[in-house]
């Protein structure tokens, strides 16, 4: 694996190895802003039983591999598959994105949730990956990912998305034991769910804090850095030093001095941190990110003038390209085109 | 008004003067958490006819000032009553928030917008500040307000509320000239509006930036600082050095680089910026801010523990005591009192 010329360039830059140009992958890359995800999407009736359709949710993970040829693939899931498996009612409502029906609100619904084997609770995302092993391209890397437990915390006390998340975070400010009780048990369940991905064939890990950003700095240590280091550390136990794991926090910039200390060898970035900034502010990791996903819709000429800054900010080493959030729903194609042929036609300077 | 004792407090420390305790306001003070707003826009039938209605609209000021003796009272207006100055329509649906009905999308939609005589285009607004000049206590300074003029860009390009406000960054990063042709025309009204604020008696004046937070430091400096520094340089102009300026940045965190530049007197920060880290990033300013709106829905001995840690943390000099961001519709009036206990029993070490 750790041959120069046979490790795929994901992985190299992931550990922190010298590489030739800067590996590309795009958060959400499989989804609507592609033609031939929204016919399988239909075919599969609704967007929990793509995920629960190993065949299905293989096939659109692999579309934007075939389109865009990006160096990473990410499994098609969503981060409220393990809010099921831990025995919560969850839909997908049109228009209105992902809902817990039987939210977490009180010390009994925590007491209430289910710590399952991963396996048996959600077979398909486990066959999904295999079959993605098989079929993907051997330098593109699969990536398995889980909620960090705040932002799940977030959906499970919440019930769905929330300009403030009143629930959530009253939760956590006036019963911070049970906000604990249910962190820890999130803690418990995201571990289990994230090894048996890496088990199952995952080559490197994400784990999303999405809500990290509605937090105070100090908030963000109670509530979130803590669990989210919990995991990372056991991920690291349970499947050793092969396997990258990288934290993406939205409101990066909020939290530089608590993310110093943060368990992964990447950090994702979000769009509103200077690169050279989180170069200084992160000597030890890798970086991932992190261009504005609204510059796309620009066009490919600010795309390409965007990228270049990007590219010319790190040199490309240590670098992960990518968005700063997850791409859009309208996002042009011939954008995205570009952002890919100035990353492929970059040579790092030696 | 410079002699102690008679300045108001809330003036004071806005002029960074040595202060008996610091002055207490909350964003939003005027509103739906308090059960005599509810009957007062009931009678008004609309919100836009509440804000059009100098009679209600001052009454609805005075609430909060009666009843929790804040030491400032804010105009009861809205940062959408210039959009329709200028010529849109805008609506406030049920349950949707504010809508412009005809968004300015093209450099046609920005030429026909109108740059008016503020005191003929929303005469309710400066017959409001009248009436409240007369009937608030002189001990309670009145605050005028705009939004800056990014934040009036997002809503006017946008329509309205949006997650990503996809519209509004895609003109700015698509057609950089006709978003500076739109943000210079809402700064020339801007500057208008707010000074005939002041001129109708409004004693300070806030800029809220509420959507700065969408953009990267780079696009920050492009697209919000140097247009928000345009109307409060010109505010200054107009007005003189008694009126303080206060700037509330959403995402301050995010730009402390910038947000250094930034040309009033007070800075008003939200709640993901600690507050001795702004201390020490902003050491020629008065800060504002910055308890989380939800730490109040956590009740009154929580917002005590965390008021008693603000308090602290700025020893209540040069600093006014506020939320980070707007007070939220369901906040436990018992926890607003709390804070206006702890605050008042608050004494500055000397």
């Amino acid at each position: 694996m750790s041959k120069l010329g046979q490790e795929p360039l994901f992985l190299a830059a992931c550990h922190g190895r010298p590489v030739p140009r800067p590996p590309l992958w795009l958060m959400r890359q499989a989804g609507r802003y592609m033609p031939e995800y929204h016919e399988v999407r239909a075919k599969a009736g609704s967007f929990l039983k793509l995920c629960h359709t190993p065949e299905l949710a293989a096939e659109v993970t692999l579309q934007p591999i075939r389109r865009f040829h990006f160096d990473a693939s990410i499994v098609f899931s969503d981060i409220l598959v393990p809010a099921e498996a831990m025995g919560l009612e969850v839909q997908f409502l049109a228009g209105e994105g992902p809902k817990v029906m039987n939210p977490v609100r009180t010390e009994r619904d925590v007491d209430a949730l289910e710590v399952p084997d991963p396996r048996e609770a959600s077979p398909a995302v486990f066959e999904t990956i295999k079959i993605l092993r098989r079929e993907l391209p051997e330098d593109v890397p699969l990536i398995g990912f889980v909620a960090a437990p705040w932002t799940l915390f977030a959906y499970l006390v919440e019930g769905g998305g929330s300009r403030n998340y009143e629930h959530a975070k009253t939760l956590a400010f006036k019963e911070p034991e049970v906000a604990a009780k249910l962190l820890n048990t999130i803690v418990e369940y995201s571990v289990a769910h994230a090894t048996a991905m890496i088990e199952s064939g995952a080559q490197a890990f994400q784990l999303f804090d999405t809500w990290a950003e509605l937090l105070s700095p100090e908030d963000y240590r109670r509530f979130a850095l803590p669990y989210a280091n919990e995991v990372l550390i056991r991920l690291r136990e349970a499947i050793g030093d092969d396997v990258p794991r990288i934290y993406f926090c939205k409101g990066t910039g909020l939290y530089l001095d608590a993310l110093r200390e943060v368990e992964a060898e990447v950090l994702s970035i979000d769009w509103r941190l200077d690169l050279e900034r989180a170069r200084a502010a992160f000597p030890d990791k890798v970086l991932q990110g992190n261009l504005d996903p609204l510059v796309l819709y620009a066009g490919p000429e600010e795309t390409r003038r965007r990228a270049r800054a990007l590219l010319a900010k790190t040199g490309g080493q240590r670098h992960v390209v990518n968005l700063g959030h997850g791409i859009l729903p309208q996002t042009p194609h011939d954008s995205v085109d570009a952002l890919c042929e100035e990353v492929r036609g970059f040579t790092c300077p030696t």
